[in-house]
C-alpha cells in the first residue's frame, strides 16, 4: 500500500515542509528507514541518524535543518508515528468465517462477521459479538460474553461467566477467571474457599501474553475501560483497575486492591491485598507497595517511599560500609574526648 | 437451589440465633447481598457495613447487636464461609463423556466417569483415574498418572512420566514437566544436561494458573499432599514442597531447595538453589532468600533477616539521608573539639 | 540400553581406573544410583554418599580413594555427567509424521521427517525445516520460518513473520511475537503504536516455559545463538540478546535493552529500558538495572553496584537500627562535651 506525504499528513492533521506529493510506502526507525519510508524523530538518543538516514520524510515537532528531506511538522511526533504506523499495519490475519474443526455449543451465538480459527471451544450460553476474532488454542466456557471487535490470540482460556468488552485485544496464553487464591485454614489444612464470583473486562482494554486475572470471590474482579498491561502480570480476586491505568510486567497485584485511573505501575511491582491506590499515581520498577497511596503519589522502593527520598537514599545505601566505619571511629574519637574532659 | 438456615446451620455445626426456618439461596459479601442471601463478618473493615446489609442471616464469631436478622455463632466464620459458599458453589462444569474430538492413545487407560473435553490429546501408556475432568488444550504426554477426582483446566501440558495425585487441582495454562534448567559451560558454550526425572504432585494440591514446574535433572520434584500454589510460580527441578505449604504468586524457587510443611510463602520472593527452608517458616513478600531457615523462622528483606528487624529496618531507610549528613555533622564538631582540646 | 564403561569413557573421552568392561545401564546421582547405574562426583556438599553410593562406576576429576568402584578420569565431571546422560536419555517424543488432525494451510512447506502431532495449526506461507517436532496445541502463524531439527512443546504460540532457528527448543506455553507494549497517551488515553516488527531467534537457543518474547515495534527482537532462558522470563520488544547468554526465571527486560554475549542474568532481575550490557556481565538476582553495565561487570541489587560493595551493604543493613541508636547517642555526648567546653 503505498499514500502520498499529503495524504498522511492530511489523516494526522500535520503541515508538510518541502515536497509533500512523494509516495510513502512504509514507516521505519529512522536508522533503518529506506527510501520510499517515512520515519520520525522524538527521542533525542537517536539525533545522530537524523542527517544520514534514507527516509524520504520524517515526522517531527519542529523543522531539522540538518535534514534534507519533507518534514511533517505535528504537535506529537511519538503519536503522529502511533498513527501513521496504523496506517500501514496489516490487520490482524482472520480465519475466513467459522471454522469447521472449532467446537461450539449451539446454545452459544456468534455475532456478524466473527473469525473463529480451528480448535477454538465456546461452551454453552455464551455470547460472542461482531466481528470478533477468536485465535486456535482458544477455550471460551459457558456464559461467557464478548463484545463487538475483540481479538482474542492463540490459546487463551476464559472461564465461565466472565464478561470481555468491546475492542479488547487478549494477547496469547492468557488466563481470564482463573479461582482466585483463597484458602482458610481448619487446623493445618488449607481448605478451599470456592471462588463465586467472575473477571469482567470493560472496553478498549489490552492484555499482555500470559497474564492471569483470577476471578473474585465474591462479585467482580474488574478491569476498567482503557486498561493497558504487559506481559506476565498476576492479577488477584476481586481487584479494580481504574480507567487508563498502564502495567508493567511481572506486577503482582494482590487481593481485593483498588486501583484507581491513569495510574502508571512500573515492572516487578508487587501491592499488598486490600490497598487503595489513588487516581494518577506512579510506582517505581520493582517496588513493594504495603500502604495504600493517595491521589498522584510519586514512589519506588521496597516498602515504598517518595520517589525522590528513594533516590536519595539508594544513592546513599553503598556508603552504608563507610558510614558504618565512620561512627565506629567518631565512637572512639568521642570517647576519647569524653575521658580527656573528666 | 435453596436451603434453609437450619440445615446450612447443622452441616457447618452453628448456632442459630434467631429465627432458623428462612430459606436461604446463596451466599454473599456484606456489602453486596441481597434478601435471601446469608453472609459473614470477620474482618474488621467490613464492619461498616453490619447495620445496613440486606443478608438475610450473618456468620458470626459472636452475636452481633447492630445486626437485626438471625446470626449463625461458629467457632471460626471464615471457614464457615469456605463451607457455606462450598454448597452453594456450581460443580465444575463437565464435559459429557469421552469426546470424540480428543485424541487419546489407545494404550492409555481411562478411569469411569471420566470427563474429556475436545482438543485434549493423551499419549502412549497413560493411566488416567476415575472422574476426572481435562478441559480442552490439555496435553497428557506418554507414561503419565493422574489419580481420581483431579481437574486439569484448559491449555495445561503434563509431560511425558510426570505423576499427579488424587483431588489435585491445576489451573489454566500450567507446564508440569518441562525441562530444569541445567546447564554446564563448555567453554563459552552452554551443554544442556538431559532432564531424566519428572515431577510427581501428591494429593490435594492446588497449582495456580500459568505456573511452571520443572522435572527432576534425576529423580523427582515433589509436590506433596496439601500444597497450594497461586499463579505464575516458578518451581525448578529438584524441588521438593512439604506438606501443606501456600506459595503466593510470582514466587520463583531454585533447583534443589528442599522446603518444609505448612511454610508460608509471599509473593515475588526468591529462593536461592540446594537451600533448606524449615516447617512453618514464614517468608514475607519479595524476599530474597540466601541461606537456609530454620523451623518457624519468620523473615524478610533481601537478603532475609528476621521480619521485625525488617520492619525496623526499612522503617529507618528512608532517613539514610539524614543519617548521612548528621554522621558528616557530628564529624566537623568532634573535630572542632578536638582541635580546641589539644 | 547398555554400554561398557569403556564405551562411555571412549565417547567423553575419559580414563578408566579400575574394570572397564562392566556393563552400565544408565546414570544416577550418587545418592540416588542403582548397581548397574554411573554416577559423578563434582559438589562438595555430595562428599558423604562417596563411601556408600551403589552406583557401578563414578565419573570423577581426580582418584577418590574411599570410593572402590571404577572411576572414570575427566577434566570437567559435570560436563562429563551432561554427555553421558545424553547417551542415556531418551529421544523427544515423536509423533509419526503429520497427524491428520493438524490443521496446515497449504501454501506452508513442511521439511522431512517432521512431527506434526494433532491439534497442531500452521497459518500461510510457513517453511517449517526438517524433522521438526510440533506438539499439540502449538500454533504457527503466517510467514513463520522454523529451522531444522527444532522442538516446540505444547500450547506455544509462534505468531506472523517470526523467524526461529535451527536445533531450538522452545518449551511448553510460551509465546513468541506478541505486541510489543507500546503506547502513546493522546490526553488521558493510551494509543496503542502499531508493532511491525517480528522476532528472530537464532540458532541453538532454548526458551523456558511460558516465556513471553515481545515483537519489535519496528524491526527485530533478537535472540542470538546459544541463548538460554529458564521459564516465565519477559522479552519485551526490540530487545538483543547476544550469544551464549543465560537468564533465570521470572526476570524481565525492558524494551530495546542490548545485552551482550555470556552475560549470566540471575532471576527476578528488572533491566530498565534502552540499556546496554556488556559482553560476560554477571547480574545477581533480584537485581534492578537502572544504569548500562560495562564488559565483565558484576553487580546486585537494587539499583546495582559492584556484588562486593552489596554483599557488604546487605551484610550491614540489619544494623541500621543500631547505627541510628548510635548516632542519636553520639549526638548527646558531643553535644555534653560541646556545653562543657564552652
Amino acid at each position: 500500500m503505498e499514500r502520498t506525504l499529503r495524504e498522511i499528513a492530511d489523516i494526522i492533521g500535520g503541515e508538510v515542509l518541502g515536497e509533500d506529493r512523494i509516495s510513502i510506502s512504509g514507516i521505519n526507525s529512522i536508522d533503518r528507514a529506506s527510501r520510499g519510508e517515512i520515519s520520525f524523530f522524538f527521542d533525542g538518543r537517536y539525533e545522530k541518524y537524523v542527517g544520514e538516514t534514507k527516509a524520504s520524510a520524517l515526522l517531527v515537532s519542529h523543522p531539522i535543518k540538518t535534514y534534507p528531506g519533507s518534514q511533517v511538522l505535528v504537535t506529537d511526533p511519538k503519536l503522529a508515528y502511533a498513527r501513521v504506523a496504523g496506517i500501514f499495519a496489516p490487520p490482524v490475519p482472520r480465519f475466513p468465517g467459522i471454522s469447521h474443526e472449532a467446537v461450539i455449543h449451539d446454545t452459544s451465538s456468534l455475532g456478524r462477521d466473527t473469525s473463529i480459527y480451528p480448535m477454538v471451544y465456546i461452551g454453552k450460553d455464551s455470547v460472542i459479538g461482531d466481528n470478533v476474532i477468536l485465535f486456535p488454542g482458544v477455550f471460551i466456557g459457558d456464559r461467557v460474553k464478548i463484545g463487538d471487535r475483540t481479538v482474542v490470540y492463540p490459546n487463551v482460556t476464559i472461564l465461565q461467566d466472565c464478561v470481555v468488552g468491546s475492542d479488547v485485544i487478549i494477547h496469547a496464553g492468557c488466563v481470564i477467571g482463573s479461582d482466585g487464591f483463597g484458602f482458610v485454614r481448619d487446623g493445618v489444612k488449607n481448605i478451599k474457599i470456592p471462588q463465586l464470583g467472575n473477571v469482567r473486562i470493560d472496553d478498549h482494554v489490552e492484555i499482555g501474553a500470559n497474564t492471569t486475572i483470577d476471578r473474585a470471590a465474591i462479585g467482580n474482579t474488574r478491569i476498567r475501560s482503557g486498561v493497558k498491561t504487559d506481559n506476565l502480570i498476576q492479577i488477584a480476586h476481586n481487584v479494580e483497575i481504574g480507567e487508563d491505568t498502564v502495567i508493567v510486567a511481572l506486577t503482582g497485584i494482590s487481593g481485593s486492591v483498588r486501583i484507581g485511573r491513569e495510574v502508571i505501575i512500573g515492572g516487578q511491582v508487587g501491592i499488598g491485598d486490600h490497598l487503595e491506590i489513588g487516581d494518577k499515581v506512579m510506582i517505581g520498577s520493582k517496588s513493594g507497595v504495603y500502604k495504600s497511596l493517595r491521589r498522584g503519589d510519586v514512589v519506588s522502593g521496597n516498602p515504598t517511599m517518595a520517589h525522590r527520598i528513594w533516590l536519595k537514599t539508594t544513592g546513599l545505601i553503598n556508603r552504608l560500609p563507610r558510614m558504618y566505619e565512620h561512627l565506629r571511629d567518631l565512637e572512639k574519637r568521642v570517647r576519647k574526648l569524653e575521658i580527656s574532659n573528666k
